[in-house]
């Protein structure tokens, strides 16, 4: 495959080898089986390299409750990205007003109400009501993966509305969350350059909206709350984030009551493989055809 | 634990063992790792099963083109279970009127716009797309498993909004996706009863709704276009639905083009394993804890 970075030119190259299969909506493409055991098998690798952690592995469904959005403040940071679920709560005759409105092509959504949930913008969202209340000593270690949604529809193949991340959650006191956050940041590193991936890491910013937002941006770089690592997928000159380390110091914790043991707050801090990503920088580090990989990197995903 | 059948004291046993842990989302609890361990393993136990019929797996996100729940007239039969996914298209100005709505507690909805998409209803809506035009000599197979969405809010273990089902898909001739749906109706029922579940098939329809819904529903009793297995769960007199099977004859094939190597409309079919139904089944026939289960269900969950 080529070695040139071109997002056009990387899409079709996916398409042809039925690694993704097209529909119709922007960043809402079909996975192939080869896609998915590629995906699947670097999933196991990172749950394998945690597994002395003992992290609690938990499952939620993709849709988070309305109030959650509300109370964190996503929609005073994140506008632009949420999903809001609505449905038809009306009688027979407005269904029969919605048929003929979706029968002739006509606008109908002013016929639907809000839902009490909106899609799960982060996997690890719905986990930190978990913890409200008194920690255990020594604080806890969640594991989840999920679908996360966020509305940026676009033809660039790294860039989903709708994506999977496998995320670990760390919750304790100040000095352990920072130096959880800060080891990962190094095995996060080391277990992607040790599948050959060109990864760095750097000080990041989450896309805060606005004029506002950018000052927002500023605040957490100068923090250094946010790490990324990055490898070249569809650009060399600007590198796709497939792992992210957030450090949320009391953000999650004040908002849901969440102490340690003496009772002082405690801080979360969360670190993502965004898993779509990590499948195709492996494919556009190694090629299209995970049977011709290095040897050392199959010894690994296909143990 | 209780061999009775009662809704409420079967949600209390699953969160005092762990096995779910609530959240503020009727029918959206999380899953723990004994739960997602069930699922899990009798979902491979099911792919074993299939193993020889050589379906393709395709996996897709769990939101779908707004456009196709819009052709596929299902606002026309489910306009109350259907998830329409709304975002934030405005300015800065329109952001701060957000911000200052979710903060006050006023509904803020109507500054949203619709987006592209929609939450998916059932695994095998995308798939329908990929088979247009003419097919192969024989058919296709396809298999997928997503988190489904149904906006039916409720405190009942099995009935949840965001659920995950296995489906296989069959298209081809008539004959073949008739024979083909009859086969696995004996191949699920099989499959069930051999893991001690007291499962039993019968004809069945989908939730249309309203009056002219109640004719939908006896027209495809009638053609027996609908089965499904059910397993006492919540009630004895109204066992679940655990499996269901339907033909569709030429629903899909019709809107979308697919036609067999001769030129004629094909048929399709499809089935579907609700994982958390037959998890939820499972353990209320055998009980909370899966290592007391019988020897011989073990064997093949955990082989």
């Amino acid at each position: 495959m080529s070695k040139t970075y071109d997002s056009a030119e990387f899409h079709a190259e996916l398409v042809a080898a039925g690694l993704i299969v097209p529909t119709t909506i922007k960043g809402g493409y079909g996975r192939g089986a080869v896609f998915e055991d590629i995906l699947e098998r670097f999933d196991a690798l990172v749950m394998r390299n945690a597994a002395g952690d003992g992290a609690e592995a938990l499952t939620f469904p993709p849709i988070v409750a309305r109030q959650m959005i509300e109370t964190l403040g996503y929609l005073d940071n994140f506008p632009q990205l949420a999903g809001s679920v609505h449905s038809f709560f009306g009688n027979e005759l407005q269904a029969r007003e919605l048929s003929e409105r979706v029968a002739k092509g006509e606008r109908w959504e002013d016929l639907l109400d809000i839902t009490e949930v909106m899609l799960l913008p982060a996997a690890c969202y719905p986990v930190y009501p978990v913890f409200s209340g008194l920690l255990p000593e020594g604080g806890r270690l969640v594991t989840v993966k999920n679908w996360c949604y966020r509305h940026e529809p676009s033809d660039e193949p790294t860039r989903l509305q709708s994506f999977r991340m496998r995320e670990f959650i760390r919750v304790g006191s100040p000095d352990t969350v920072e130096a959880w956050r800060d080891g990962w940041l190094q095995r996060g590193l080391t277990l992607l350059q040790g599948l050959g991936l060109p990864a760095a890491s750097d000080v990041a910013n989450d896309p805060f909206f606005g004029r506002a937002g950018k000052m927002m941006a500023t605040s957490q770089r100068e923090q250094r709350l946010k790490f990324e690592i990055m490898v070249p997928v569809i650009s060399l000159e600007k590198p796709t984030a497939i792992c992210s380390f957030n450090w949320h110091q009391e953000h999650f914790t004040g908002k849901y009551g969440i102490r340690q043991g003496d009772g002082a707050v405690a801080h979360t801090a969360c670190l993502g493989f965004g898993l779509e990503r990590c499948t195709l920088a492996l494919l556009k580090t190694h090629g299209l055809d995970p049977a011709q990989w290095p040897a050392d990197v199959r010894a690994q995903l296909w143990p």
